[in-house]
């Protein structure tokens, strides 16, 4: 197989960030199967075809059903609201498509294991997007835990901190309502420092959280599209049905201790995805906002000279490096979904899942879930349970 | 009262620290009371002997009993090992001596609480070594939430992280042992981040936590005094007991949301206090490591210029620098110990309770306990059931 | 005008980048021009084919010549070796082509200011790559100068430091040539944070400067394109004749003192492209290594919390920041060239000449022979000497 | 000799320092020689009577040729106005007592030599205050150059800089005056840098300069001590005699190439004394307004994990480290006095001179009026002409 053509349901923030990668693939690395931007799908006839001409899509629909019947079509890439994620997923699995879903797999943990199920049945690749987990920076973090060198894992300690809704004005977009998010900081930021965890750490025996919604009401927006939306103080005003922020405690099955939180009421904080890592050897901690760096420390440094290495992930020893520019030339937030997008066309090349694939979208899922659980029911919840 | 007679019980770490602030506060801050350093105690009649002499005592015995009896004492100040710290505010009280101890007040809360009793029922000053509250960046925290200029506290986070007992070759020493220590990285550091947490946001309305224990067994030490000790890793060993890391959510009766991280087991930190804050309309942020710096975050700066501001908090404005050096002169770990000596003995210039005082230490105890009881019994805890 | 056709020369790091300028414009700056890339030049038509077709030009030729007569071309833009950009550029002038020139614009003052007579002659439009103005961090220094946010300015500070050829066994490449490249450090490095200083401060009036070539002689190199090669330390070697560091004091003609340095031996620095201006009302600091970063201060803030803010030049308040991601998701090196390419095509568009043009590239060139002339003669050189 | 009794001269900003450092001495560093802290002079008798008492000496004099002929002092310790600092030095020496001398010995050159010269030929002890060399971190950044592990250094770069006078309105203190202060920024904040690079990097070749006085006029201030000093802006204004800002250029001995910058107009900067060094093998760097850490860097860190260090010299590998508290309890700008202190102490008793000394004073006077006489002639000046 020399190219894959694809179909892509949704163009907004997540439609855009791979319709880029698609573009920019061939380019920064041109032996990876050619990905053939065939169709893109969006309800909004208007909306689709503008989004089409601008990001370079060969053609456009209006509904997915159809996207996903075409003969034309070998890859079926899911970046519309959660809502739909799994219709959209089976219908693909059935025609024998190939399927890049963006995160939450679904809305219910349930829905992620019939996707996963379904995808298996068909015997088709599927992959979801975390795509954090494709930051050189990060990839370094794996590669020092995967070669032993921090050691056995003590403690993991993941934040996504943003602060987008602290004005009690700002309105009642989708990502604000269960019915359609599923979830609001859990599942928006918490599920990306969750698979980070599963990534760098491994699985989690048992959880416990709480949460929180501290703005209960905010104006109903004029428009709803993506991260943006007006609103006005004076306006009607709806119930906010998703958290503002989820923290929660977990014990991982090799015995280290991890501290989550994810919350939108962290003022001064526009993306911070971090982590830190202590092992009996070194320790790691990452920060998206300075997505290039990897701050590293090992144990074994000369005792004069011990502390925390910046590393900037940009020079050759580095994932992904040589394909863009010399040592010290930094890379940017769209640049993981080029990486993530390389990790589905080589695995489609060498006949294997990609990574991450539905079955660390369910393991995202179950996570979640537990965790919902554990605030329902006010108790330290099993993984297994789920 | 123009002097203060103090006697002292211990002369390690903390013995040190304090004794090092008596002679500094005449220097520094020539208005306060003059603290006269009379005696101090301990039970090896060398050390204390050498110390005494080394560190500026008019005189010493090893017998606390006879210092609390001592008429030319007014005040009793207790850095010894925390198993003592009970018996010896007893007796101080009985003695109507004002009573400065270090933390924790004590092993327990009911000790704490009768500690409390005494030096209330005596009528004496008590106070208690929360000396992180004294460094001025930590009063520019205060103030800031003080003043409404961080509007609503929506979320606090505190760590205490240090790493000197990651090799499993550093021995059982006092505080590795239940009996002496009373709890590990819990009581030692986290109680530390309680304080703040009190300090800072106010009192918790329920906690649940998690703690482990990574190094089961170590050598048995040659010696045990202070923080070092040498080790032996072909000695017999012996069973820690206490927790090598404990962490714990709460809610705080505001409204907010806690998560406090405490161990000994994260490589690359030396002793990593720190906090952040975030409220409705700013952020504090806050390292130990980097005392003199706060970091400082408002939402209504101008839109173009928004950014966590690196305060230095060493200018006329913010506390205590005026008795120091001219702005960007930092100040050192011993200096939070003369603020709060100062605070001391300006209490008792105006015949008012200094702060923090036993009750924060009890509001300390309780939330450690209260922590502890989560874990045993894997549930969440209210604070009043304690 | 709808679209512009393009001719470009070069395909190696600059060619690689200005390529992927052209691929992404239309996708975020749907309402600039269209950039059509007709056709790439490089004299090694394997690789030159390659390129076009990796890079997506339409076609390709291997004679720059012939790409400057051709009628499909309007834009002829030079990635080539300095020594070659004035033949270009000459040449593309006459046949009435605007220009796009990588700096620097030539090897010496005289042959940038031929350049300028011969476009300004043609009356076409004229540009000159320096790209790093048009990082949003950068471009938000600009705006705080301009609007006086700053006051007065004081002082310039300005460091390219660099690492990549501080092993004397790395190879003897053309840029370490004076015949090819010019100038070492100071042409390649300073060149930028000279016209970073034009950009930001102003003109200069008078500079003087120290240079050195730490290592004298180096292995001829197997191959010798773009910044990397193979060097082998028993080969053969040849001189370095360029310098490895050059640094310079200067006077601006608004009374402004400035500091710079540009070298290749500062282990540790892989890309610091880094400057620091005071004023009296405020000052800003910038390193490339965190591009998205600006650093701000000013004299006013309240007196309790001043300090340097970390701005995070990724909100819809800073340039070019709604074209790409929410706040937060940073932006790489890459990106700077899409910015100067769309103030280039917007100049097209609005038929004035794009900034910085050639007029920016002589002033540069007029600097860095200043800064040599007063090596050369070890004397202050005023500007206007040149 | 068991004890050494000091005579001090000045009790305000340096006096305090130096006075703190004789009673810390024998607390945290008991082996050292006892210094007694006899008498203190200054020229207004209530102040100096008030700051005997306060800082702990036993006695007070008006008149510093009284306190030079005192049999029972040891010890003459200048911390008075620059102006007056060679008579006392050339009567302490004459009197055959050892001689602690502030920054900068004297006001010229002469001078200054002429201290080293009656110095030497009484064959008593002589020291000059540069404290900075006494931070843990600095000694930190010595010992890696010392033992090679930085490699052949190729450049230094020193910053000092604050901006205590931005304001306009600040009033014409002595230290803006050329006849007491001989020089302004150059020879305050310079002369750190100087040694600094003395210390740490060896002797200067040649060097040229640049110097500016922003603001020409001041109010003339009420009154005069210390840094601080209340001005009025319609109060009557006189000639600002002393530079705000120098910079200059140097070559050492040792082929390396050097920046120097002194300046009061660095907006957001209290107390910057910064430098980084980079060398073949390595690199460091440092800020005094974090003077706990170093930055260090070196080439042979395995290749992923190459990046600068985050030193912490708060351990027991660090310099004096043991003296003080625990790893990463950070101590102060104090302590370097401490340590400075200890090392005449030292110095005494092992019977050599103490480092820095006055041919440190003398060298770094020769560089001070060097940079001064290429200012003046606007040339390149090498040190053998001065």
């Amino acid at each position: 197989m020399k190219r894959i053509r694809v179909g892509m349901v949704g163009y907004k923030f997540m439609g855009k960030a791979h319709s880029h990668a698609y573009r920019d693939i061939p380019m920064f690395f041109p032996n990876a199967i050619l990905p053939v931007m065939q169709t893109v799908c969006g309800r909004d006839v208007e909306g689709v075809a503008t989004a089409a001409k601008q990001f370079g899509w060969n053609g456009y629909v209006t509904d997915w059903k159809e996207l996903v019947r075409h003969n034309d079509i070998d890859l079926i890439d899911i970046n519309a609201p959660s809502d739909i994620h799994k219709d959209i997923a089976l219908a693909a699995a059935e025609a024998g498509k190939h399927i890049f879903c963006e995160k939450p797999l679904a809305l219910t943990l349930k829905d992620a294991r019939e996707m996963l199920a379904a995808a298996e049945t068909a015997g088709v690749k599927h992959m979801i997007g975390f795509n954090y987990r494709f930051a050189p920076a990060v990839q370094l973090a794996r590669k020092l835990i995967q070669e032993g060198r921090l050691g056995q894992i003590y403690h993991f300690r993941g934040w996504f901190l943003q602060d987008w809704i602290i004005d009690p004005a700002f309105p009642l977009v989708w990502r604000l309502q269960k019915k359609i998010a599923g979830s609001g900081s859990h599942g928006d930021l918490g599920a990306h420092i969750i698979d980070l965890a599963h990534f760098l750490v491994g699985d989690m025996r048992e959880v416990i959280g709480m949460s929180e919604t501290f703005i209960k009401e905010r104006p109903l927006p004029d428009s709803m599209s993506g991260l943006s939306a007006k609103g006005d103080e004076n306006a009607e005003k709806g119930p906010v049905t998703v958290d503002d922020a989820t923290l929660f405690l977990a014990r991982f099955e090799n015995g280290a201790l991890g501290s989550f939180e994810a919350t939108r009421f962290a003022a001064g904080h526009r993306c911070t995805n971090a982590f830190e890592i202590n092992g009996s050897k070194g320790s790691v901690k990452f920060d998206f906002e300075r997505m290039n760096e990897l701050q590293v420390y090992f144990t074994d440094d000369r005792e004069d000279v011990q502390g925390f290495r910046r590393v900037l992930a940009t020079d050759p020893a580095h994932a992904y490096a040589e394909a863009w520019w010399p040592p010290g030339h930094t890379i940017g937030f769209e640049h993981t979904f080029i990486h993530e997008t390389l990790e589905l066309l080589q695995a489609i090349a060498e006949d294997r899942q990609p990574e991450p694939n539905f079955r660390d979208g369910v393991k995202c899922q179950q996570a979640l879930e537990a965790v919902d659980l554990s605030i329902a029911e006010k108790r330290w919840v099993r993984l297994e349970e789920m």
